[in-house]
């Protein structure tokens, strides 16, 4: 008699609750493929009266998601409840301790604790899937563990926020302003009643410092991430980048560079004719960049609650295949420091918009200082200011219009001289002058 | 001290020599991931004396396949001869029965013999690693085997040609026809000298039955594959398809139906705004659309030396890193008998293209075998012809028009018998009508 893999679930929200629902569906095909059932044996959730569509009866309940992570019938605790402490921390923590795998959708969590964690599961012999915490159903986390294994990765990047996405996306195809398409969004329920945690970035940025780690096979350091939100994007910049042949998207981009591996979220400028430029809506999408593969992109469902237990599921049925997996790829004491490359010192191409002022030598006063600071020019836009314009944070005098630059490849340093130069001048531009990197894609 | 994975290598061509050098170049990498290096012990190749940029003295050679599968020395046999029997079939055979693994870039083999050789690898206690062998270097083969588990997939489909891929974005962008196409894809290396196999869509057919078996647990039955190649595709197609918001490209797809499973591999409408309608050139394309994740796809480089090396390279790190997966995603005792859906019972929508002779009462005809079959008209479209259209197989009279119907869904057998009755009508239409199958997509 074979044993089913028993499954400590702690967390009964929506995620939690499709990993029951999957279970029980498929749980003939499950044992098919692992030569074993799995079977959820005990639970924990906030609520233990809510109505999740199944009768909670058969699990063994526990008010504290540590008890379950210590119940000793459980052979692998699954958390999917969410925050970088906490609970989450403790019940993931007691696992580790006990030597049972950790199947976690969680990755704040793993942002803050993941290298650390993954060290002492090696240690202990426990585990950590986290093919959940990543893009949702997209199989990306196991791509830059397992398939990737015959290549130095020089860059991957990805959509990863699918909150952002669909506001950006309803920007464009509307021509709505992004405090419109937020509100829409919390209505949808794409985003949260505070988008804060979406909407600035640093949900990207925390699933960033999981594929960093696993593509470079360097230490977890979130931290180092030069995080910028898309909140400040206008539909101005939109159209500006659609009549010069881009797409913004708010993508999460590391990328070895001589100076260190980058980490940077930011609104970005990418070609329309990327595969990146092409995906819309909630959809998210990562691209990875092999000197031997070339690129492979990965494109699916990001959220929602089937879409990310299919990724739990995906991460059980190895455990209960008795297939133990390096949480990032590779034995944790192997994890390489991780070298910030200096954020100044990016090289890449930039999209600056000003209100110029109309008035003799303003222009001549910006394209001074960009060859000051050795910036040279691909094109530059003069175009009539739009109703719906204005410049943000100040007030904008009638007279001034917008002016776009784009610049050939320059640095991050370059450029902000320069910006900071321009403003300095009173007279010649009004209101902040937008900035946004281009990123240069195949 | 830790054993070195040693690996027999049988093949020295373009992905054999990609494995030598993707070994050399990530050897320390591949350690670290793996726990231990990776080092190519035993070499066999149709010559020896080929410069392939690398020392051939530091392996051992064997003139025969089968001697490398049975050098004692070796832990792991990598096949990448190709031909799906002769020599690789005996030298697969010989691994298995030593109980090795096996690591195959060999999509003919694995179409044939694919049950056979898991069933007995399950037996001998190897396996059989084959990523390489579907879609180059996209981790679809680890995607269906692993990532999909806790769904149910109903449909498996995509580009897996791009021979045939590159000659149709050709065709779409430059207006040509076949066979210019396919003398520049034959020019640049991207087509063989004899190019049946490719563009009569049999490589397309091996890598579904592949596909087939890991998504739906069925043993591989190439045989039963309705196979149509693109030779008889011409740009008044392409241009059809254009105007009508649809490109064509070949593909393969599996899915569930309620009498069975159907493959087919034929040129397809699909709506330009579908993810694998912009997959271009030679590139590979795979899609999964599975009951939990919703739809998710992998776009990427589906050949050449490095990218399939890649693969290979991804295989090796599961052996050495002791993963052992089952082929096809469960013991092969577990695959169930392939129960194919007949052909005849396709549902779906179809384009239609006829030369209708300038006459009255000729697209009534038409309309009326339509109607008589139950087949009803999404749209129909009545163009003047180009001075290249001309009726495939038949003289064409100068009067006659083209006439292209979309049908809603209806099923393969109904549009057969309706166009061979129209066929019978001799005074309708010139020469033979055309006939290309939608694939519904999101």
């Amino acid at each position: 008699m074979v044993q089913p893999l028993k499954v400590g679930l702690a967390g009964l929200g929506t995620v939690g609750s499709a990993v029951v629902r999957l279970i029980d569906r498929h749980a003939d095909e499950l044992t098919d493929r692992c030569g074993r059932p799995i079977v959820v044996s005990a639970v924990s959730a906030r609520s233990r009266g809510r109505d999740r569509g199944f009768d909670l009866s058969r699990f063994r309940w526990h008010d504290d998601p540590v008890a379950v992570a210590n119940d000793p019938e459980i052979d692998v605790l699954v958390e999917v409840m969410g925050g970088e402490g906490g609970a989450a921390e403790a019940a993931v923590a007691a696992a580790i301790e006990r030597g049972i795998p950790v199947v976690t959708a969680n990755k704040a969590l793993l942002a803050r604790h993941g290298t650390r964690f993954a060290r002492r599961a090696d240690e202990t012999g426990s585990s950590i899937g986290f093919e959940a915490a990543v893009a949702g159903g997209i199989p990306i986390v196991r791509t830059l563990r397992e398939a990737i294994a015959g290549n130095a990765v020089s860059r991957v990047y990805g959509i990863l926020n699918g909150t952002c996405n669909y506001i950006l996306t309803r920007m464009e195809r509307e021509g709505l302003d992004f405090a419109a398409c937020l509100a829409e969004a919390q209505r949808l329920g794409y985003a949260e009643a505070d988008p804060t945690f979406d909407v600035e970035g640093f949900d990207t940025a925390h699933k960033l410092a999981l594929l960093t780690s696993l593509a470079f096979g360097t230490e977890v350091d979130a931290a180092a991430i030069h995080v910028e939100g898309i909140s400040a994007i206008t539909p101005a910049d939109i159209e500006a980048a659609d009549e010069l042949g881009y797409r913004i998207k708010l993508l999460g981009v590391a990328s070895r560079t001589e100076g260190g591996i980058e980490q940077r979220v930011h609104p970005t400028m990418v070609p329309k004719s990327s595969a990146i430029a092409r995906v819309d809506g909630v959809l998210n999408a990562v691209a990875v960049d092999g000197d031997a593969v070339g690129e492979i992109v990965l494109v699916g469902p990001g959220a929602g609650g089937d879409a990310t237990a299919s990724s739990v599921l995906a991460d059980l049925a190895d455990v209960a295949s008795g297939r133990r997996l390096s949480a990032f790829g590779r034995p944790a004491a192997r994890l390489k420091p991780y070298q910030a490359a200096r954020m100044k010192k990016h090289a890449g191409g930039y999209y600056l918009r000003f209100l110029v002022h109309d008035r003799p030598g303003a222009f001549a006063a910006i394209a001074s200082h960009m060859a000051a600071h050795g910036i040279s020019l691909e094109s530059i836009v003069q175009r009539r200011r739009a109703p719906h314009e204005d410049a943000p944070g100040a007030a904008t005098p009638a007279d001034a219009q917008p002016i776009i630059l784009i610049t050939y490849e320059t640095t991050e340093s370059a450029v902000r001289a320069a910006l900071e130069a321009i403003e300095n001048e009173q007279t010649v531009i009004a209101g902040r002058p937008r900035m946004i990197r281009i990123e240069k894609l195949a």
